[in-house]
C-alpha cells in the first residue's frame, strides 16, 4: 500500500527543504546527513540554488581553513585509492577527521573514473570519522572545480581536518587540484626499463613530494633505484613551494610502509611553510585567483555563447587561419559586434 | 641658418603622411625606410592608427609565411647577440634575407635590455640583407608581443625569409615567442659545478634544441658534459613538437664552430615537420590562439578598467582572502554590477 501511495507521488523520496540557517546548523554539528545535502547544493547546476548555496558558504566561511589540504595524483593503477584508504584509516584512528573529494573532469563523461566505485575505498567510507565524496558531475573542469573547492570548504566547517583531493592525470586537472591544496603529492611507479617515461608534462614542477609506491616484494630495489633517479632530476628543477625541497620517497600502500613517513613529512610541511608564512600566503592568493579565474571564465562564456558571435566566429576563424585576415583585426571586428549584440 | 629654421618647427623633421596603398607598395618592394616606417605604424599604441595599421596588415598578408621564424632565448649573458650576429651574418652570406625582432617586456622600463644596444649587432645591423629591430616599447607583454607579431608579419612581406625573434626570460615572455615561432631554441651556458641549475621552470619543456654555448678552449669539456647531462634530461620529457626529438648540442658563437650544424637541424626540423604537417598545423592555430588571447585580454581589460569595477574591486577581493566571502558569491556580484555598470 504505501508503495502504491508513493509511485503516485512525482517524487517519492522527496525531502523537507532545508532552509540556509539549517544547512549551516546542521553542517557546523557535523551532521552527516545535512553535509552530503550541502555538497549536493553547491553541486547543483540549476542557477535557482545558486545564491542559496552561497549563502550557506558564506556564513559556513569564518569556520573554513582549519585544516591540511593535501592533493594527490598519479596515473590509472598507481595506488591512489589503497594509498588514501590506509592513510586514511591510520588518520582516524589518530582521532582525525577525513574528508577525501576527487576532481576528476571525465567522470561526466566516462561515468565515475575515480571514487566512483565506493568499493575502492569501503574501510575509509563506512569509517565514522571520514567522509568519501565521489568527484561532482557537470561539464567543465571549471565546474567541477568550483564544486570540489566549495565541497571542500563544507567539510572543513563540518570538522574535517585532513582534506584529501584526488585527481587523475586528465587535462590539466592536476595544475588545478595545485591551485586548491597546500601540499600536492604524485604517486608513482616503477616498470621495466625505463622509470621515468609517462611523466606528464610538468608535474614534477608542481609537486612537493613524488612518492614512489608498490616499494614491496621483488620491486623494493627497483622502486629505491627509480627514487635515486627521480631525486638526481629533482635536483635541477625550481622546487613548487618556496623554501621546500622537492623530494621522491619510497612507499607500500599495500604493506603499510612509509605511510607514516609520509604523514610526518606533511607535518614537517606545514610547519616550515607556517613559519615562513608560505602556507597563509598561498592559501590567500588561491583564493583570490579563484575568483579571478570565475570571473574570467564567465566573460568569456558570455562572448563565445553570445547567438551573434557565435554565427560570425566560424567564418572569422576560417579566415584568420587561412591568413587572410590579420587577428587582430578579426578580434577587434568581433569585439565591436559583441558591444553591439549583447 | 638652415638650424635655426629647423628649430621653428614644431616637427623638424616632419615626413609626408603615407597612404595604406604606399605602406604595402613600400614594404612589398623592401623598401627599408617605409618597412620601418610600417613597423613604427603597428607599434604605436594611438588608437587613430589602428584601423590603418590593420589596413596595411590585411594587403599584405597574402605575401606572409615565407620563412622559418626562429626563437631564442637565454639568460643575460648566454651571448644570444654574438649567435645572432654570427648565425645572420652567414645566412646573408649564403642569400638569405634576415630579420631580427625582440620581445622583452622589460625593455619599456629598463629601456632596452636586448637589442636597445645596437651596437652589439653592429656587423648584422649594417648588412643590407638583414633588418634588425628592437623590442618594441608599450607596456604589457600582450602589447609587446602584438607588435612583434605584427612587425614578424611585415618583414616577412618585404622578403625576408629568416626571422629570428630573441627573448630574454623574462616572466612569461618564452611562452609568448614560443607561440609565434615554428622553432624555438635555448641557449646555454655551463658554468662551474652544478651545470643545470638555474634552468628557468618549463622552459626544456617547449624548447625544440637546446644550444650549450662557449664550447671553447677549457670551456669544451664542460659544455660536452653538460650536452651530455641535458640529453638525458630531455629524454624523460616530453618533447615540445610532435615527432621530432628536442637534443641539446654545444656551439661556440664566438669561433662560428657549431653554427652550421644549428643550421642543418633547423632545416631537418622544417623538413620533417613540413612533410608530417605538424608545421602548417602549428601556424594555424597559432593564428587561431591569437586571435582568442587578443580577444580574451580584451573582455578581461574592459572589465578590470571599469570605473565602477575598480571602485569595489579591492575592497571585495580583500573580502574573499580574508576569508569572509565565499569567492563564487564575490565574483557573481562584481559581474552583475559590471553588466549594470558599463
Amino acid at each position: 500500500m504505501e508503495n502504491k501511495y508513493q509511485e503516485n507521488r512525482n517524487h517519492p523520496k522527496r525531502r523537507r527543504t532545508l532552509s540556509v540557517e539549517q544547512y549551516v546548523e546542521g553542517v557546523l554539528n557535523g551532521d552527516r546527513a545535512t553535509i552530503a545535502r550541502a555538497i549536493t547544493l553547491v553541486e547543483s547546476n540549476s542557477p535557482k540554488y545558486f545564491h542559496k548555496s552561497q549563502e550557506v558558504l558564506r556564513l559556513l566561511m569564518p569556520y573554513t581553513g582549519n585544516s591540511i589540504r593535501l592533493g594527490i595524483t598519479g596515473v590509472p593503477g598507481a595506488g591512489k585509492s589503497t594509498l588514501i584508504e590506509s592513510l586514511g584509516t591510520k588518520l582516524c584512528d589518530r582521532g582525525h577527521h577525513v574528508a577525501v573529494l576527487a576532481v576528476d573532469p571525465s567522470s561526466s563523461v566516462s561515468k565515475g573514473s575515480i571514487l566512483g566505485d565506493k568499493t575502492r575505498m569501503e574501510k575509509l567510507s563506512k569509517n565514522q570519522q571520514a567522509f568519501v565524496r565521489p568527484s561532482p558531475s557537470g561539464g567543465t573542469l571549471g565546474g567541477v572545480s568550483r564544486k570540489s573547492r566549495e565541497t571542500m570548504l563544507i567539510c572543513e566547517a563540518a570538522g574535517y581536518d585532513v582534506i584529501i583531493v584526488e585527481t587523475v592525470g586528465v587535462g590539466q586537472s592536476e595544475i588545478t587540484v595545485r591551485s586548491m591544496v597546500d601540499f600536492f603529492l604524485v604517486l608513482m611507479l616503477t616498470g621495466a626499463g625505463d622509470e621515468l617515461q609517462g611523466m606528464k608534462k610538468g608535474v614534477m614542477e608542481i609537486a612537493d613530494a613524488l612518492f614512489i609506491n608498490k616499494a614491496d616484494g621483488p620491486n623494493k630495489q627497483t622502486a629505491e633505484n627509480a627514487k635515486a633517479e627521480y631525486n638526481r632530476l629533482l635536483h635541477f628543477l625550481q622546487p613548487a613551494t618556496q623554501g621546500w625541497e622537492t623530494k621522491a620517497y619510497t612507499i607500500s600502500a599495500l604493506t603499510g610502509n612509509g605511510i607514516d613517513d609520509m604523514w610526518n613529512i606533511i607535518n614537517k610541511y606545514k610547519e616550515k611553510t607556517l613559519k615562513s608564512g608560505v602556507f597563509q600566503k598561498r592559501r590567500q592568493n588561491q583564493l583570490s585567483e579563484w575568483m579571478d579565474s570565475l570571473i574570467e571564465e564567465q566573460l568569456k562564456r558570455d562572448f563565445y555563447e553570445n547567438p551573434y558571435i557565435k554565427e560570425i566566429l566560424t567564418d572569422t576563424k576560417k579566415k584568420v587561419t587561412e591568413g587572410t585576415l590579420p587577428p587582430a583585426q578579426a578580434a577587434e571586428k568581433l569585439l565591436s559586434e559583441y558591444n553591439k549584440n549583447k
